[in-house]
């Protein structure tokens, strides 16, 4: 007999790893070069498509706004040290800080830094996309060792010009226009968790999916900016988006935390049981949440003009751990083996919802002599194994209504045993999809 | 940014406790002049209407009784000392005594004597409305001081004549026919937790509703005496019944005791979700307990042929604490403070039904841009507003099918921070209601 | 006023028990002489019809087989003494065993011999319907006293030859076509507990419902071998199926473990609601489990061509104690004691289905007033009897929707008390059936 299903066979942690460690010193933003960096690295291991939207270009609600970049950017102190300094770190510079060369008091200057009391010696992450400031993030021990006299000297020498938006994307076709959306985003600079993981996970799986001779669903890969990248993407796409059955974002996918995965807003579709189904079976620590309107671009996916059933997948939760969105979210916060721990939990996913229909026992008056199809035991005891039951499990549950999901849910199997009953019992002729 | 709607501000619990005080002293039963008195009191505060309904009136499956009331009643023991006397507590008298003057033996007398062995210094509540009978309660105590031989004399001074049964109602039109029901039963003598802290909380909503210069539900005070009452306001509103969309029963709300929220018949009216609400947000012990054909009025309100959605706040439960329906439950039983603790969460429970509704996000496709509506923080960090969230969960939510209180309890969040939230977005024209 | 129904006279554990100890020497298979003479045995408690269907009869998905019958077996050993004989148990011939003659060396002998090391004194149960082989189970004790030289001389002189199956069968007519079935196995041999508990039960049942002057359903018991029975008699009676509007399967009902309920495949059906309410009111330890596809027949008349809502009763799990399929499962595995209760309990759950319905209140509007009627108590006090609150709930829910297991489930009622409420209101004019 057919054994069920293996496990599928992902990457090796330490591929995924490097792509993270490739990413990571690039400084990213909503808008810029290293953003388009960022997507040509990801073409290496899948072929995406760059697309560039230009600045004023109105998207829903929003409008795509100019293209920022950085050449330079240090604060000087009295004596001309330049103490903090771009060079050093991409989370020293406010994100879309406007340019300014200007010497200042330390008075003047200090509304502009920002620190993090609690842990001295980390560096926040500030974004200001859509108010015209500047500022500087340093730890708070640098901030402390600021001398309070004398002039400051500070450059901030970006550029905030008509350019464009960069998003990836890739499709690869599958027997029905139904699509799956996995969809990562790329604007954090140097953090390694928020989102290098997502984004080193999401390319593995694309490969892995574009190698398969036969795909049920198309499968949508983005890799965007987070917000305004989703909203142009569906901005763009309207009625393709009409089309995704299935939808997840990607983050914090690298670090040691049990996994989070949050829920579309109806949930119970069909994500959030795959979802719930394969953390399961993982042998793995998780938890599933409700959805709730913060977050990663699930808002925008669920928002009402679509309610696309796009769940959420990550370890950390997004402001619930203290290194997230600081210099702590570093190369050392992530491991090769938990990398690869989330590519295999969403693959399995992948695979409850390809291999997921309603069956229509062919034989369905009592149960079908299984024996005389060689598919059951001769001498009858007290148990049975897996896979017999597996099969009276699909037989009783093949009325046309219920789900091989339902039925691996019932039986407490995994989806891939029931599968493999399933495709036994098909070629036996017991089985039909309707 | 305008903050979240306030709690409404109430009346000083001394307000509500000196209007249990004046009440104490009548003796109230279904009928008679103790109702009236205390519906005459009860004007003083809220301008309540007074119906007469003559005695013999057929009133659904019931005929309202004749009227009883009482001049004088006692016993006077063999050595003519008056032992129990209903000047001294109108709880002596079992409710609805006939008529007797006699003298008699203390073997005739027993049977219509009434005590409670385990709390021997009570007086019970009796009451015999439909059986022609007399009797008197006394405590044990007195009852085992009484001499076993000689003559006792025996006088019952009341009237059970036609007449009528009275009750007192309050409606508060508002902009639409849609009813709250507040109903309190207004038929026990000096029983203080039950029921004059029901009909004194209710008579200060009422004023407090009355003085708002906007309502949307119509309102209607109901003080009627129970059961009888109750089914005299149906057989003669049996047309008007049906706009009730919402209603509660008051009873025992001065005592210590955590609030207990009885549901609705069918369970998950929106006045359920709105006690559960606002108990949960109350900062006070309370429970949710499932209806029961067993109780106060919402029996008759929640009955086959109204089905009215009809739910019961009280602290106590009516025969789940000793000193119910006995002179225990005096002036020193209620106390200020939880009547006015009463009087808030019934006030935020009306809040919600008030302020609920369907919604619909005008800016349905993504997230609209708060930020240049400056709706938003400027610099993005780690967490969020409470506001901003709560405008998140109102725009997410607003699909013409979730109500504002969907998103109060999904958010977990107090309903007038959601309905503060759904306000600002109506005046930024991101919001209109269905 | 009339008290509640009581709980159903039921037999005597001893007689329950004489009818398994008279049934267990016999030597059953799924077709043979000792499933006749079984069927014989029960027609002396009740009526059952024996119908035949002869070998070769397509059924479903299966054949009707040859039929099994058993003169004699035996194992010699090479000193010629008879170590293993089917006289001394019939279990030690695995069922349908086929004819030999024939001496072998052990080496031969061993592939066709069954113990249980684990429980090295008794003989397991086993069985080759489909395959045609043969075999001997003995104790882990026997085999390892066998001597490993020498010739054995083994004879299974057994026939297998057409012939039929035969099954039981008892219609008891009811006012109405709906239908409850009650279903047994009657395959095993010499297995106390499984099934000659469930066969008694069910005959003992039969008889007490054969004598009822009044039928609400129609009851059909069905005694029939396991899986080929149940497939024979849903082949021969695919439109009375039909009609099966509650059943159950019987087995494992003399042990000592709590009960266990096995619901219907959809689960919440009336016999599941039944069931649970039953086993809630007992007073006896018990479970109630999800149903799966294995077990015994309720996998038959719950597959997607018929979805039958049929549940299953036992004691003790199928395959989860240790005496299940052993010679252990023997007459000191089953007591009078626990066969009587499995009969009350059962009886309990027949008389829910057979009881219920749904009503309407005639006087819905408010409450009716009982008092007049001689329903209620005359002084009013603090607390209600139980058959008053009976009346309440009944009248409550009686909307021509809800049921009086409804009302029983909600007032945590046994009910009986709810039924005799409901007669008490039907007398009285209050209630009608819909």
């Amino acid at each position: 007999m057919t054994a069920a299903a293996p496990l599928p066979a992902g990457p090796e942690g330490r591929d995924l790893y490097r792509l993270v460690e490739e990413l990571y010193p690039l400084c990213r933003s909503i808008t810029g070069d290293g953003v388009r960096q960022t997507l040509k690295i990801i073409q290496r291991h899948a072929p995406i498509d760059i697309h560039e939207v230009p600045s004023g270009t109105a998207v829903l609600d929003w409008t795509v706004p100019r293209e920022w970049n950085v050449r330079d950017a240090w604060i000087a102190d009295p004596s001309g040290a330049r103490v903090i300094d771009f060079r050093r770190s991409n989370l020293h510079l406010v994100s879309y800080s406007v340019p300014v060369r200007a010497r200042m008091p330390f008075s003047a200057l200090r509304p502009h830094l920002h620190t993090l009391p609690e842990h001295p010696d980390w560096i926040p992450y500030r974004t200001s996309y859509y108010d015209e400031t500047w500022g500087f993030c340093l730890t708070q021990r640098q901030l402390e060792a600021l001398p309070p006299d004398g002039e400051y000297e500070v450059c901030v020498d970006t550029t905030l010009e008509p350019g464009s938006l960069s998003y990836g994307e890739l499709v690869l076709p599958g027997e029905t226009e139904d699509e799956i959306l996995i969809s990562s985003h790329v604007c954090h600079p140097s953090l390694a968790d928020d989102n290098l993981s997502g984004i080193a996970v999401s390319a593995f799986l694309a490969r892995h999916l574009g190698a398969r001779a036969r795909r049920r669903h198309t499968f949508r890969f983005v890799y965007a900016p987070g917000t305004i990248g989703a909203i142009t993407w569906l901005a763009q796409n309207r009625e393709r988006a009409r089309r995704v059955r299935h939808g997840l974002t990607l983050t914090c996918l690298g670090d040691a935390h049990p996994f989070t995965y949050k829920r579309t807003l109806a949930g119970g579709a069909e994500i959030d049981r795959a979802a719930a189904h394969a953390l399961a079976h993982s042998g793995l620590a998780h938890q599933s949440i409700d959805f709730f309107p913060y977050g990663y671009d699930e808002r925008q996916y669920n928002s009402p003009g679509f309610r696309l059933p796009v769940g959420s997948l990550m370890r950390g939760r997004h402001g619930q751990f203290p290194e997230y969105h600081t210099s702590a979210d570093d190369l050392s916060f992530v491991s090769p083996e938990r990398l690869a721990e989330s590519w295999t939990v969403l693959a399995t996913m992948l695979d409850v919802l390809e291999g997921n229909g309603r069956y229509r026992n062919l034989a369905p008056d009592g149960e079908p002599q299984l024996g005389r199809r060689g598919l059951y035991r001769a001498v009858g005891g007290t148990d049975i194994p897996g896979l017999q039951l597996a099969m009276l499990w699909v037989l009783s549950l093949s009325d046309g209504e219920h789900t091989l999901l339902d039925a691996a849910e019932r039986a407490k199997m995994p989806f891939r045993a029931i599968r493999g009953a399933a495709d036994l019992l098909e070629q036996h002729g017991l089985l039909a999809p309707v």
